[in-house]
């Protein structure tokens, strides 16, 4: 008998994993049931690299003194006590790379996998059960350990598959925001004027390079970012229209700025990115957009209440959406987007590549 | 010479009230300037009623110990300090109801105002600058205190002019949550299979009304309500396809439960509406919508984070919004449904109206 459509989607979703409490998804859950043994449905990953989240990270470090040793049994502990990578303490993740080793039929054709490819979790470390046998090295430099271990994927679960073209660590910085290009894609409309906040992050600039491929030599892009060196890599790259150096958090300076910049053309958006990575950025954003237009609230320092209550208080009509960082191939379009402007790969290099880690 | 749009657009904020600190708006401004005589942009309301936000009038009874004189003198004091009803400790406001003095000549013709019209600030208190001369009464029972007082409405303000035709208490208790129904209507499309969260509340019982109104005989409205009492309620408007008794907070659950009751057929929803008044709803919201899907948060207690890493953790490419709690004419929309839907109209009079207010 075909199981009904609601057993189907607990399946895909992992719950039959989830150990206490009852009845909540596994990454709300306290312990994961983390045995490393595929069950039908879900699929074994033979890990290799965690990047544990920065957040996650330092906590650790903080709490063990930054003695590798101490990191190591800490981690595993938190493994062996959750069954899963979720730090008690941040409740924050992380991604990991590893080797499919059993491979589930539906998942292999929803993402065309075959067994031995190397992957990286597109979901956070939180929802996937962890078994580590040992851990090898503690990178203290780039939140990175090396370990001997087993996760679980299950159907619902997002990964991409590491590209062989483009170094791993570019690749993983670009699948960790991959979210913010692929549905900027999807809802940016020829002839618009776009303007990004925070531009000059991971996220901004691939944000950037997905709006210069939709649009075109159609519509305007107006970049702004707080950082100086950071602005320089935003003009670096070339596909802005209008360079803004300025400060989110103070939003009537900020606009006089914007409208001054644009020479008494109309300076409010059709539709604004906020890729902000500090909070209170909410006013600035409604109101560098146009009354009716749209907001795309990609940073997790959003607050909720200020974005509605801003909206209202100021009386603008603009639809505002919660970022969500899920989009089918997501991983894709932010990897094709450092194949396609080079000047991106190279700011990215400088960023995450060998080089930067020596320097660090 | 005219101004340049930003500083028409900040005027329009009321940006020139603001005495500290200095390039905030109004809202986010420690102390307004409450002198209350209209400027140019400027509108100028006898205020006869303040309906201070329950969390704000539940501080300060409490902290009053229930003295409607200490009450008073509170009241007075904050509104002193600070230029408005802007509760320092919980940072919330309220509605004001009150007849225009002086009017703008822009206002005037946005809303359709003349002077001598009763109306009801649709803006928090907490961004209009507030002058108190006295306080008649505080009405314990129902956060409402009867004062003699000027507040200034700046062009960006929404309102609302009180109708005749309605009682005040129905038609304040419908325009607090008018948002809600006037976006739901725009998002709505023929045939479509529509799920509310927390369909008995005010929000939702009017959400209901304005699908049943914009759907027809077409598509299907499920109605989720946790509270017996406010589910008769829902009963008895008689617009719903579905009722399900159940938990929000709890998944799971609520989803077994939707899709028993949807007997086999889809129960998951193209548009899925949350006016939950309580937090940790967003994944249920979530896993009752079609990949594909989209969601309007309507609830001041949804958490952002929640709402991205869910849907990304569960790999939905749903469309999620803000709920933005002003459209043009969002007042009138609440009000009609009030005046299309009898029932609607009792349930409204037994919980808001002059019988229910004495037997609490």
């Amino acid at each position: 008998m075909p199981a009904a459509p609601d057993q189907e989607t607990f399946l895909s979703l992992g719950i039959h994993r989830v150990m206490e409490p009852r009845g909540v998804l596994p990454q709300l859950a306290w312990k994961l049931d983390n045995t490393p043994l595929a069950r039908p449905t879900e699929t074994l990953v033979n890990v290799r690299t965690l990047h544990i989240d920065s957040a996650s990270f330092t906590q650790i470090a903080n709490a063990c003194e930054r003695d590798t040793e101490r990191m190591s049994r800490h981690i595993l502990d938190i493994v062996a006590q959750r069954g899963k990578m979720h730090n008690p303490v941040t409740g924050s993740g992380g991604v990991l790379l590893g080797q499919i080793e059993q491979l589930d039929e539906v998942f292999a054709e929803r993402h065309g996998l075959a067994i031995g490819d190397t992957i990286v979790s597109l979901t956070s470390l939180s929802w996937l059960p962890l078994y580590l046998k040992h851990i090898h090295t503690v990178y203290l430099d780039r939140s990175e350990v090396e370990v001997e271990g087993k996760a679980i994927f299950f159907r619902s679960n997002p990964l991409a598959r590491l590209p062989i073209d483009l170094p791993q660590a570019l690749a993983v910085a670009a699948l960790d925001v991959a979210g913010a290009p692929a549905r900027v894609a999807v809802m940016v409309q020829p002839g618009q004027r776009v303007t990004v906040l925070g531009a000059g992050g991971t996220a901004g600039l691939l944000t950037l390079c997905a709006l210069h491929q939709h649009l075109g030599s159609s519509g305007e892009i107006i970049a702004i970012e707080y950082s100086k060196q950071a602005l320089q890599d935003v003009a670096a790259l070339g596909v802005t229209d209008v360079l803004v150096s300025g400060d989110a958090t103070q939003p009537l300076e900020l606009v006089e700025r914007v409208h001054d910049l644009c020479r008494g053309r109309d300076y409010q958006a059709d539709l604004a990115i906020n890729v902000v990575n500090v909070p209170n950025t909410e006013s600035a954003t409604i109101l560098l957009t146009k009354p009716g237009g749209r907001i795309l609230f990609f940073s997790m320092a959003t607050s909720f209440t200020a974005a509605a209550l801003g909206a209202e208080g100021m009386a603008r009509q603009v639809e505002m959406q919660i970022g969500n960082g899920y989009m089918p191939d997501h991983g894709a379009v932010a990897l094709q987007l450092l194949r396609d402007y080079p000047t991106l790969r190279a700011i990215f290099a400088r960023r995450f590549g060998q080089l930067a880690r020596e320097n660090i």
